[in-house]
């Protein structure tokens, strides 16, 4: 399911190749964030464009936009979403928390209000795992409990260990659901900034046993620092052969950093969402030394005047061959174009990014 | 510059070809609007899939936003917006009267507030042809009064009066902005429901002298039996071998039945803004018959569970792969995708309208 290919001698840096249903995916990468089934703006030919291994959707806005019922229909959200590559979806968790009224938490599971319309709905480590069992997703993942970063001991043991009662769970669900195990099932270490409580929930994940293993909980809040220190932390501690997945990171460096730390998976909307505004990613240089990459504000007043291509190194049509200021000028008559344009130059850079990173690895330089 | 290739012995319609300095034309042609540089939501990639042979953009918009230093920078808006096939601007004048705060029309020009930030603006005819200038544009328009179609005799003569006076200066400007008369001039002929100052304005037009007529003031909130009276009245009266242009129209039976007398061009915001609106166009039959067409409002709860093809017979991958299930998705959770599928599918069905006419008017049953 997931060989290692070569060590770092260098860093806790590995390259590997993972193997899921539909898909064999270079290590590390990172999966571009499908929220809702649609890569903000992006057809399935654009998508192609940019050929991503694997993308990222989501439990919860896909239970409750378009429903279960709809997603059945097609046999699976691939099928629904015209996409024939690995899908991972992310358990909800995380949204539930940041994005609706929570009205219980028990051993059981949580209580929420629906962002969309107020209607009360009840997610169960079952019921996460059932949801998923119907998106057919590749990777899977547990439903957990998601806190401040800087909560208190108490608050974030507490968390934790109603974590790992739900892991164990959707373990136990996922046979039911997948018995032939097609899928891959992810554990999450959550325990916030506190060592003792990333050990704890660690060491009770791998008790239960998981197909790889998620870090939650970091990139909410807390410093570049203090992540980086959970990170370090946790690097010999995660099985070794397991394939390791930082959720919700990052920037550029944040992603490097985590590489070197050992990680093997990214997500992040920033890529896709700094893309909407206009903000843009481009390499300085590909050697990933020093400050590797700049944005720029293509909306900026500079860039009205400038013929020169979006991007002119990219893949992709559009970006040689649109300029800079026809891409200003469709972010001042907020045409959708424009968030298309900046999504595929921010989505194609991550890639790169991913594959520059393996690449050095490979020659024994990161 | 103009051919008529046949001339129905059935109707007044005609096919023809349309040469203009970027391209060859069949007439009758539907002409997809990209009135700030843009059809909305589409790349470059998009509009080749679709292929129209010309696309109208507008003076008004373009020279406010991004405004002519930027596009002399890149020496034509063909260049600016990287297409390189032809482009009909509209002068201007629908804009000036339908967006704006106008301040005072003379026989000099009309000043108006721009609907962007309310500056202040006088376009005159030799300022609105050096603009069309700039843009380059295969067919330019002459600056035109435009009025309601219910308006009274006094008003609509005075209008046309003026609307004369403004075209004759329009060829003046051309002459010294396009030397090489590299760009075809339209005159637009107003008169709004009045058939004595419709033929007044032809006649006045027609002494100027243009490379087509453009009839303007029409779908304006008048009943088709008013537009078809116009229509009818003018079909032997404009100039048999000058392409003809219905400004702004429209619903597919309104450009039948404008080809049935004698039309050539049309363009209209209908495909495109329904689209964004989830109104889809489909045909019921290809022989034009009866009601041929019918359009299905994709966010409908009847379309939530609807496994078929947008569109099983479109030549785009798109809206053969993606499911009317899908779209009606992205159109609830307000993906931008959404509104280009729909563009997509309307835009398509409006040139393969076009197409089957030319078709039929061939096969002498049109």
């Amino acid at each position: 399911m997931f060989k290692i290919l070569k060590k770092s001698k260098i860093s806790s840096a590995r390259i590997g190749i993972l193997k899921t249903k539909l898909g064999r995916i270079d290590t590390p990468f990172f999966m571009p964030i499908a929220t809702r089934g649609v890569i903000k703006s992006l057809s399935f030919s654009d998508i192609e464009k940019l050929n991503p291994d694997i993308i990222l959707a989501n439990t919860y806005h896909l239970y409750l936009k378009p429903g279960l019922e709809v997603i059945k229909k097609f046999g699976s959200l691939n099928n629904f979403i015209n996409y024939k590559k690995p899908i991972l979806t992310d358990s909800g968790g995380f949204q539930v928390f940041s994005l609706s009224k929570i009205r219980k938490i028990t051993n059981e599971g949580v209580n929420f209000k629906s962002t969309y319309d107020g209607s009360n709905h009840l997610f169960t480590p079952e019921k996460v795992m059932k949801i998923q069992s119907v998106l057919d997703s590749d990777i899977q993942m547990v439903l957990d409990v998601c806190i401040d970063s800087k909560s208190d001991y108490q608050t974030t043991e507490k968390a934790l260990n109603i974590t790992n009662i739900w892991a164990k769970k959707c373990k136990e669900s996922k046979k039911k659901f997948d018995p032939k195990n097609k899928n891959l099932l992810f554990g999450i270490v959550q325990g916030a900034l506190n060592k003792d409580l990333r050990k704890k929930s660690l060491d009770d994940l791998m008790k239960i046993g998981f197909d790889g293993y998620a870090i939650g909980g970091l990139a909410v809040g807390e410093t570049n620092k203090e992540m980086y220190g959970i990170l370090k932390f946790l690097k010999d501690k995660l099985p070794e052969k397991s394939p390791r997945y930082l959720m919700g990171v990052g920037y550029p460096d944040n992603i490097l950093t985590a590489v070197k730390n050992g990680v093997d998976m990214f997500d992040c909307v920033i890529p896709t969402r700094e893309a909407r505004h206009g903000r843009l990613y481009y390499f300085t240089n590909k050697n990933l030394r020093g400050k590797f990459y700049k944005t720029i504000n293509i909306t900026n007043a500079e860039f009205k005047k400038d013929k020169s291509a979006i991007n002119k190194n990219s893949n992709i049509d559009e970006l040689k061959l649109y300029s800079k200021s026809y891409l200003h000028h469709l972010f001042k008559v907020e045409d959708a174009l424009a968030m298309r344009l900046g999504t595929l130059n921010n989505i194609e850079f991550y890639l790169e990014l991913m594959r520059i990173i393996r690449k050095n690895i490979e020659k024994g330089v990161l």
